[in-house]
């Protein structure tokens, strides 16, 4: 069962309480990562025995195999794809910016470049479920931003193959090259590069708490996306909302993991009680049920907030990977989040409608660091560069200025360097 | 004396190589962290006695102590960083971005909403230097993204107060609250707080190793801007080029510290010679000139390519933090360099320029790491969020998309969750 809190009533520290990650991951992480660093290729492939009890021949999806699985694939499901693809490159193609310039009268000129990043690798988890959705996702915008180079790694199957509908999205999506690889091994084969995968300059996509600690790790050597924590839900609903809307959206996301975390926020005490009763009523259904069952037992909650308002200031302190509003009119709340990753608004916007076809992004900021961070976007696939163009004249109107600065940082040679130009 | 390589004799990985970290310092910052997180404020002030030479009785500074502070700085000093800051806030007001909303004829909305972050902590060294232009540098940005609360953190003297020059700027940026603490231990303040600090959702601003390597082990907690090594500079110049000028520009960056590396790249055997000597004749009259010496002799370098193309390539192969394209026409090779943090184009753009007052940020990425990040900008301090809205028939036209989507990843709550608001 579900609890139920009554906002006002509560020692406001358990509601923020989020679920720790699991101990002793850093030391193995760590352990493989060293692993790949001096073992290349034929770490992956131990690794691939080991934990994906697939033996592997080669590292590579070859240009046959992928034939073979597109073959193999459902059409209508192409069709979905191709529909949810259209939908995230429209929404993605938004994020797209150009780069400034600042010209001055003394013809000072000022700007800033925009650049894609080279290469890029993409995780995508195997694991107990496959997420060719994923797959759009990261690469999508990573084309969009012009990125030269897309590389997936995903763990395969025990008879060594990769889901085909994963296959099936990496190519609409984009990827150059893909690689049978799960786990914080592959995450090291990109950070550092092997024989078969080459390094990768930022490593995105979501992961258990293997490959999140893993990009912990490798972060500085490349870049990474974020480092992502079990999946979340706060639905925000007041009573014109349908108990089974409510339920049925906190569920989809319980059944994603044990530590998956769906949150009701409610003025009302009746929805409340509805929405507590209307999970058992659809939770038995579920095939993912032991899934879905443990993580709304012991991470799920039901907060009665004394109104809306309140439901809203609960909800950006708790800055929600996902954030469902579900009242007459949303949009008269949406100036009021501070912290959310994603908001849907309306009663007819389950976040599985995000999830897969929308447009925004899936990958999502998670533990609260909504706060700071962002959805994955065309941002995360390019770097800027600055520029700078001065006139013998122009920087003759400002030497003493310079000079003075550098002084007083005690950089006397960054003071002749300035001066060295008109020292004749 | 500085080494002069011809590009197509040598080994490569030996240009490319940069010096490592010392070693010791994870765990010694590991152990400065968890003793910040248990003990808070006593372990600041046991830190800035043992680390700075200074005790303390307040951890923040005081209105009066800032006021006192203003009153002894140099009034052109003043002058100055008021210039400064003006050319900093011109460019970075470029970077200010909306959000925006793609709307479709079914009635379906999406957007992308742009939020400050809430409270963000600079670091600023102290130590061998005292740098006001890196408060202006992170201050600024974040005023214009719209943060509420701005903290600089700052190693005391040992009379226990912080140089006035610091405090003038940090007022001149915006900063709401400075407090007196250096090192690993200021990093862990910021992001755990203390009774006297309060917790940030971002840490930016430069360091030492062990600043560094703090920021990395807190990433994931709060946001940081980079993980910022020693300074570097790459000059291409050609024979056009006076040899007294590129000598004094790369000696401004050795004098930062014995791990700054000075590269001169350039298409003339006869300007590396010039170069060379002309180092040896100006380091002498460095008032850093231990320093110096040290950067020149152990990590400065003279690389005599083909042509300037070459040049260009071999430092987009070494993405350095500055760049310096000293030749006659230095727009034409603008739109080749894909990896620099601020580029510095012609002949009177000296690093120091950049570092001070031109307007483009100067903390920027180290050790290649232009590769994939970016100069510290406006973005650093913004995040997003995405929204969705749709129609009940928006929702009902794609129902079974979404539901065949969900199904093929396994995920049924998820296909439910959209169906069950059409069951009836």
């Amino acid at each position: 069962m579900i609890r139920i809190f009554k906002y006002s009533d509560i020692d406001k520290s358990a509601i923020f309480m989020r679920s720790e990650p699991p101990a002793n991951v850093e030391e193995t992480v760590a352990g493989i990562i060293a692993d790949v660093h001096e073992n290349g290729d034929a770490a992956l492939v131990r690794y691939a025995k080991k934990f994906d009890g697939a033996e592997l021949s080669a590292l590579e999806v070859t240009p046959r195999e992928l034939d073979d699985a597109l073959k193999s694939v459902d059409p209508c499901f192409l069709e979905v794809i191709e529909k949810a693809a259209a939908n995230i490159k429209a929404f993605h193609r938004c994020q797209i910016r150009s780069g400034f310039v600042l010209t001055k009268e003394n013809g000072v000129v000022l700007g800033q470049k925009i650049l894609p990043l080279h290469r890029v690798g993409v995780y995508v988890p195997g694991g107990t479920a496959s997420y060719p959705s994923t797959v759009l996702m990261n690469c999508i915008p990573a084309k969009l931003a012009g990125v030269s180079e897309i590389i997936v790694t995903t763990p395969p199957s025990r008879d060594g193959r990769v889901n085909p509908n994963i296959l099936a999205a990496a190519k609409l999506g984009g990827a150059d090259r893909i690689f049978k690889s799960g786990g914080a091994q592959a995450v090291a084969a990109l950070a550092y590069g092997t024989e078969s995968v080459p390094p990768a300059d930022k490593i995105v996509g979501p992961g258990n708490a293997f490959v999140a600690e893993a990009k912990k790790q490798v972060y500085g050597r490349v870049a990474v996306d974020m480092i992502a924590g079990p999946s979340e839900i706060l639905v925000i609903a007041d009573d014109t909302c349908s108990a089974e809307y409510v339920a049925a959206d906190m569920l989809s996301q319980a059944e994603h993991d044990v530590l998956a975390s769906a949150v009701l926020v409610t003025d009302s005490a009746e929805l409340a009680e509805k929405v507590g009763a209307e999970l058992e009523k659809q939770l038995p259904a579920l095939p993912r049920y032991d899934i879905a069952r443990a993580s709304i037992d012991n991470n799920g909650k039901i907060i009665v907030a004394e109104n809306l308002k309140q439901a809203v200031e609960i909800s950006n302190a708790l800055a929600p990977e996902h954030l469902e509003i579900c009242v007459d009119n949303p949009f008269d709340y949406l100036d009021m989040v501070r912290n959310a990753g994603s908001i849907f608004l309306g009663k007819y916007c389950p976040e599985a409608l995000g999830d897969y076809f929308a447009g925004p992004n899936h990958t999502l900021p998670t533990l609260g660091t909504a706060r700071f961070s962002s959805p994955l976007s065309v941002d995360d696939f390019v770097k800027k560069s600055s520029f700078t163009y001065y006139t013998p004249e122009a920087l003759a109107g400002v030497k003493n200025d310079i000079a003075c600065f550098a002084r007083k940082e005690g950089l006397e040679a960054h003071a002749r360097s300035v001066t060295v130009r008109f020292d004749k």
